[in-house]
């Protein structure tokens, strides 16, 4: 049988500020990605997250960042690998102080954004993120960008490792993500978008930007709630692997 | 056999700052009170001195504070008990990632500065923390000041507790601490401080600012090493202790 | 001619994080109170909300609070006369770095938060921050809690003040706030807070909690763009008040 | 007659920590640059160093950083100009503040760390900052890299600019500094750094770590006051300079 998990950022509010559409989108994903504090989210965000998460049946994992709340952990900061590899073992386990304490199984753990970025590339930084996973827990999932460094890291560090695709964009012959400035690196069709998700779900395959058949390990599917229409997005991408006969399920079911 | 505890906070560096003398105090301690981040330490600090006491023979113990960096966790901030709470869990947790990549069991917590002071007199905030440590770890020992709302807490809340005493203090009738704006709260006589120290540990009791003698346990002597005298006078209260056949020994070893 | 100030407070947003209808509470302002990073804004938010301000034809405050982030700076923190002097100075150049660059002149300081209701009550902050400002530049007008203990430190430093009321607030016989626990502390009925707040400005008297007559000087009103039915409310006492006859008019022209 | 500027880091203590030999470097030289609070410093400290630098006859620059306490501002982060605009004039303000307050003009600003080594190499990032500057007070002296592209953006600008250099650092035939990392970057005998410095100051000129004589312009040298081997060379390059009929003069009186 055929399946996917939907993995979401979720627990990004912060203080008095509250972002993404949370409880709305935790209805349909199967894992939640939930910030630890450096780039987004705060104790109290944490604890009521997982504990939604929970009640809502949805896997949780955590999702480390920079020490940048200012630029949301968006902006390239050159941290060794050694400064990384404690930025996430401290993260990982402020959020499994929560998770312990809700009762719930820290599933995995899926680095965001610069940080996911750069170590897609960086094998050093990269093995310093999975080692910083297996020396906490080996039992975690390490969540990586399909065929990138991170997926080589876990795998030589001998963590379980689940390839994450993305509906909306355009990969290279390689297999790597088309870099977003690239003219086509965003597929703005949805119907498009969703075909390919279904096509990467279901044979592996996708085609690259320049024309190649590129073979892809589709594990999870990043899907996201800032707004109405991201949301929208995720009810039908859900929907139409559904009709294709995909099951939608945690991480923990499928690596 | 009559044990006590000696105790000091380590890990108060941050970054390019360098703070205690660490290295120097370490030799003569039995428990370490670890910053986790909040008022001060950082991931790097955090993991490089678990590292030390466990090299050192020191068992290891978190030691959460307020967020505030800016002022050490030494100024009263007004959290609502729920944000206390979340907050020692989230520390807590942090520390426990490097404790158990370094294959150390967290022996115990220590909450800091004005967090600890508040809570010594605040049942709810000391209720709030004795929760976040049994929600976390129920195997975990609170450290708390002998005779205060911290020590009622734990025992409410079920965890084992371990009461510290401080030895350049003067005691109120009611075995809580004298104000440190009162005449005579801090004893400068290091002579007189190590006897009354002695008599604490080995007897239970101390005489009162106010000439009572006032019932106390002893688990655990806070010191410090901050600067050299300080570090001078552990090692003179540890040889003296041991003069009078008191074992120097970690908490677990005596709660 | 009978003239007050509408002040609410702006440039609340924080990197990615966005909150308050600035854009639309500020056509109905005239004077607004600028977050200066500490308990809310960043650079990038403060030159914006400048602009913004400067472009509706509405008068800059700066608007310090504690470095509290985590608690919007709505948290009593127990800093010392020196530091938050320090703070309100720190805070306040930040801003200016910004009306300079924009060529606008900041108006006024209010404190935010718990900063404020501290120094409402506590002679020695309240002159700690009066102090700040007139040490930064004279020429800046302190925007006060009417009958405060900051009136009374900005008339001792020489700082030109504006007393704040409260349109939604009851008072005490003292001309002081009714503490927000106490029973009818809130005003909940629009049209009786509109016409509390038209007797406060035309006659500068307001029927105390207890009954009494109280006098009161009113020249800015405090109110918000939370959230958009405090946005309706904006236009409203805006527009009650011009039936009135009163103009709608910054502190600059007021005090 | 011949000048120089000896420029030093100050002020970059924090909170409870205490970086720096700031009272025994500050006697040696002409120019201190004083953190403002993003990668070091804090409001206290600021107001503490200006008055110190007054009290020493020692001129008075802002020293920017990026937002990264953590690693002192010596990672490189990825800002955009903009974003590294708005926090130079947020630092620059907030300086003002304490320098108005103290009766004293501020003379330069010098980025720190990263900032700096990027903005050497980035014109767009050397333009957004000078053009900072020149915003909030365009009497203001910009302190850069000689023959970098800070340089470039200042004139630009229209900010009058200063050219500092390194003592212990070797250059590249195009008068930039040989990357740390290249074999012989640092010099490491103390004579040579000074004849070295010595010649820069009164011909202009440096042998490059290729051979070719290179033209520099030597307004100022960046000195360290670290630690007691960084004082001690501090006071020996000064006395060296003056014996060879340098005069040592804050930026204000050199360029």
């Amino acid at each position: 049988m055929c399946k996917v998990d939907l993995n979401s950022d979720l627990g990004e509010s912060f203080g008095n500020y509250t972002i993404g559409l949370d409880n709305e989108v935790i209805a349909h994903i199967s894992s939640a990605n939930i910030a630890c504090g450096f780039h987004a989210g705060d104790p109290l965000v944490m604890d009521r997250t997982i504990i939604e998460a929970r009640n809502a049946g949805v896997a949780v994992g955590a999702h480390p960042g920079f020490p940048d709340l200012m630029g949301f952990g968006r902006r390239n900061m050159a941290c060794s690998p050694k400064e990384a590899k404690a930025y996430v073992k401290y993260q990982l386990g402020a959020l499994m102080a929560f998770t312990k304490a809700n009762g719930v199984k820290l599933q995995h753990c899926k680095p965001h954004g610069a940080l996911y970025n750069m170590a897609a590339k960086d094998m050093d930084l990269a093995l310093a993120m999975a080692e910083a996973v297996a020396e906490v827990d080996p039992s975690i999932i390490f969540l990586a960008l399909a065929n990138s460094k991170m997926v080589d890291a876990a795998k030589r560090v001998g963590l379980r490792v689940a390839s994450e695709v993305f509906a909306d964009r355009a990969y290279q012959a390689d297999g790597t993500l088309a870099p977003r400035k690239q003219s086509g690196a965003v597929i703005h069709d949805t119907d498009v978008a969703i075909a390919r998700t279904i096509r990467m779900v279901k044979e592996g395959k996708v085609t690259a930007i320049t024309g190649e058949e590129v073979t892809l390990q589709a594990d999870s599917i990043c899907v996201h709630g800032d707004n109405p229409s991201a949301v929208e997005f995720v009810k039908t991408i859900r929907a139409k692997l559904m009709e294709e006969g995909v099951t939608i399920a945690p991480l923990s079911e499928i690596v």
